[in-house]
């Protein structure tokens, strides 16, 4: 599919503001993937269909977890978490991308995972510092991601576990593994 | 086991600091069973215990979870939980003391678990608040306890989780969950 033909397609499913952050995790994805050598085509596309499922109501996301079996696991936790299962399904049953490269970054880009690819870390990097995003700390998260595409991964990480913690909202268990497992790697 | 018969046991496996700190649990606990209903002997006896093994060297520790395959999942984490597991083995093979709500106070006395009974969380907090504690917050997590014994626990996790990931440290897994049950029931 085509960066035009993508853009539309999410377009009718987004309010503005989230579009235009939309455009925001594209470009800052496409960049970030010339940088690190990731396949800029599956960035884009990623990119752009990454929120797809964010403005739905969440009734309607709970009912597609729970015909379609997603995740399950996910019901327990913050809502926050669900649209990102949900628009990988979206992503293939609505528009036909079936690459599960694209559909995995999709899929944790607000988990992430414990084997995150390259394309992974991109999506949930660029969600993270894109133009539009402004909340303390921004800049140094978009420094960290000019310099070490694994650090910057690490500091989003840590930025969201303690946000959560602070606001006694639950931590979804994959994230504070995704977080060990980089932890661990950098201690090795 | 009487007061004086279990200090001198353990007095003997710590350094004057730590056996300090194990006076400044024990009567922390003592006083919190007493406020909140707990069994105060069990009390008295999981506090005087529940560091006996935090003066041992590393590696003794660790041949002993290996040997006696304590919580080998443990391994893979912070060096500093493991002290209780072998705690409470030690507690029960060495020192003869039986009582299953006794040991699984000192067991769980670093990371919590996610069925914590009423003596389990007077272990958990005056470990974390005893008179020689000192760090920024400590007089908060005094007065917490003294208020409500449930936001006392989960101001202890918090802390310590959001402290682990400032230092870059791995978050044990079972803590995180600790964590959740407590703020899933207050939301509840």
């Amino acid at each position: 599919m085509n960066r035009e033909d993508a853009l539309k397609a999410v377009q009718s499913k987004l309010t503005n503001q989230r579009y235009t952050h939309t455009i925001g995790v594209m470009e800052t994805a496409i960049k970030l993937a010339k940088q690190y050598g990731a396949d800029e085509k599956k960035a884009e596309l990623a990119a752009i269909f990454h929120d797809v499922a964010k403005c739905m109501p969440i009734g309607e996301l709970r009912d597609i977890m729970i015909n379609e079996q997603l995740a399950p696991e996910l019901l327990a936790y913050n809502k926050e978490l669900w649209h990102a299962s949900v628009g990988a399904f979206l992503t293939e049953k609505e528009f036909g991308i079936e690459d599960k490269e694209i559909l995995q970054a999709i899929t944790y880009h607000t988990s992430g995972h414990e084997k995150m690819t390259l394309l992974d870390k991109v999506i949930y990097v660029a969600d993270y510092i894109e133009p539009n995003r402004s909340f303390p700390g921004v800049e140094e998260a978009r420094k960290l991601a000019e310099e070490d595409l694994d650090q910057a991964l690490l500091n989003a990480l840590k930025n969201t576990i303690t946000f959560l913690i602070q606001k006694e909202q639950t931590v979804y268990p994959l994230t504070v593994k995704t977080y060990n497992t980089i932890v661990k790697k950098q201690h090795a």
